[in-house]
């Protein structure tokens, strides 16, 4: 199947869209209800459709349970899916406790530091020393991973992730990983965002 | 000055790269060595180069300094940008006590949030209930926001921030932002990097 990013992205605008529309009440959508709610074409909408197997009543609109159910099947939300958080820093602990991973259907398994201080052994989420990842990885299956370390150790954290199995990072560290292998990883890099925003500000002033 | 968001992003990569090269000693660098370091071509650092009057000795190579001087110009390093932070959620808290703020010469003015267990005055940040908004982006001439409600209140908070002022927001709410206004809203949506990544993860173990 020939798919891309920006089509898995609209994907999931379309489902979100489907969440709130349903929230309103809606039973039933056209194409063109999910073009307007996500900015773009009906035509876009029904290619993305058909490129996915995604199918309907095109003519009387698609039943909207229908299409969130097809569209959960494509994300897996059928099945739970367990992911390691390495780095405790500020964001590696909003994340532990982020609400958005159950509607994921993610299960934190673990996290992993290398701060003594916050190893535990008994909470929901265990924390375990940076040495035990790979062997953590390897017996439970894991294949996603969230790195939220400091730049410096990104690089070394993705090696043990690749080695060990993981498939899909969502690496926060503000770092292009070196990446040759099959892994996907969706970088999330806050310091070049805001830089990015403060350019326009400037530049919105200036004229 | 015809800039798109990419090459932007370039010239944040280049900085970034000519940080970790200052660290490791570098006092020259070749545009052949920013463009590996960011996997880019030489021609295209030159090009960005040229399009933000990038200067130095090309031949000899650039000074690494005047280099991250002018690109700090860029991003109005040399000034102080006040944010608000709306939304004290477990993202939002995180990010008050983010580190990169300060590297990109960030500072948060206050925050706000619905909850009145969270206001408080005397912090070094100070809480504010949602109502003041507006009035306090209007006082102290702030230009950033950042939008982390559920996303039931982001099209509210936005309205509020652009009407009082601001010019850039960083949107973690998982909605798009109707935005006829020249404000610019850089979204970063983690459930659909997650969703996305379950994606291919599956996709992965099927094939």
């Amino acid at each position: 199947m020939s798919t891309n990013k920006n089509c898995i992205v609209r994907i999931s605008r379309y489902k979100n869209a489907l969440n709130r529309l349903k929230s309103l009440g809606f039973v039933k959508v056209f194409s063109s209800n999910l073009a307007d709610a996500t900015g773009t074409s009906s035509a876009q909408v029904r290619k993305d459709f058909s490129l996915f197997g995604i199918t309907g009543n095109k003519r009387g609109g698609y039943n909207v349970d229908d299409l969130i159910e097809q569209m959960n099947q494509i994300f897996g939300k059928h099945l739970v899916h367990k992911v390691v958080i390495v780095g405790l820093g500020n964001i590696g602990k909003a994340l532990l406790r982020y609400k958005g991973f159950e509607k994921e259907s993610i299960k934190v398994a673990a996290a992993f530091d290398i701060d003594s201080s916050k190893f535990n052994d008994d909470s929901i989420v265990p924390v375990y020393p940076l040495e035990k990842l790979g062997e953590f990885i390897k017996e439970n299956e894991i294949k996603l991973g969230v790195i939220s370390v400091p730049d410096v150790a990104a690089q070394q954290v993705f090696e043990i992730m690749k080695k060990s199995g993981i498939k899909g990072v969502l690496n926060f560290a503000p770092i292009s990983l070196n990446n040759e292998s099959g892994v996907v990883i969706n970088n999330i890099n806050l310091e070049m965002e805001l830089e990015n925003l403060v350019y326009y500000v400037i530049a919105a002033e200036k004229s």
